[in-house]
């Protein structure tokens, strides 16, 4: 088996309500899906939603043990009350990947389009499009979904240095096992 | 020993840059100040300011104990970015209490200035005046400081229902082992 051989990548977009995730294999320069979906968030108060999607992320990190987060970046929000609950949503995803070691790399929405579709201004529709295209897949899905898978496409294709190192070689080569040798 | 005879709570002023924290001993109906100080974020990117906020918050209230947590909720913001800088710390501090089973009750800064001034529009020199006064405090302190020792006297005064349940009874009993009779 040679070195660099396979990757994992997990695209997550998130939201107030539902935040989109599509977890992609890059194998030989060829990309797969492995999994994709949503997490819908619970009624109740911010604090059950947060320590949900903490939770839910965990164990999407645990189930398909991706080496990196490609996570969409955020400058422009239309109001500021949906700008603070999307920073709660936000910052409970990089937390979860923080406390599991995985780095993670942001991509704004224009950057994503233009990985994916090759036009920053690309309407969701061709995304998702691109998206079934580039990974066969068939079939519809939310847009979440395709824009998270879009996330994980363009991180592949763009490999962003990481904005925070592996804490140790330790947990670095867990997080990447197929930079090993073997 | 009466039942009821102390309860400790940690008030948090969340930042974009400084978080400041306030800690206070409630018994017999006497307030004191136990520990107050402020969290200075690192320079460096988003992720590792999150990452230390949260190992600060914990580390508060692991070194402190407090049953309770008061958070100052945000309702108005001046601006998106701001908005959504500020939501990611808010969910740094609420994981950090959320895992340690910590309940969180939320005052916005005219309840917190209502319960510690008694006026909704009160400036930030009477809180800090006023904080001075009720817990006996000699000398000045930083706005985010007294903010949060006020938060801290405003849930004093007006226990709110926690927005999250503790999780067990044992948990419960751990986080208020002022409620065990002796």
């Amino acid at each position: 088996m040679c070195a660099f051989s396979k990757r994992i990548i997990i695209g997550v977009d998130p939201g107030t309500v539902v935040t989109g995730y599509g977890v992609v294999e890059v194998s030989r320069g060829q990309l797969d899906r492995v999994a994709s979906g949503t997490v819908r968030l619970p009624g109740g108060g911010l604090q059950t939603k947060l320590s949900e999607l903490y939770a839910r992320v965990l164990q999407l990190l645990d189930e398909y043990a991706p080496g990196e987060v490609a996570l969409e970046s955020v400058f422009h929000h239309r109001n500021v009350q949906s700008a603070l609950k999307l920073g709660h949503a936000r910052a409970a995803i990089m937390l979860a990947a923080i406390h599991r070691g995985v780095p993670i790399y942001e991509y704004s929405p224009k950057e994503m389009k233009l990985g994916v579709v090759g036009s920053g201004g690309a309407t969701k529709e061709q995304v998702a499009f691109m998206v079934r295209q580039i990974l066969r897949i068939d079939g519809k899905m939310r847009a979440d979904e395709s824009d998270a898978l879009g996330l994980a496409i363009c991180h592949a294709h763009r490999m962003k240095r990481p904005a925070v190192a592996p804490r140790s070689w330790e947990q670095y080569v867990k997080t990447h096992p197929e930079r090993i040798k073997s």
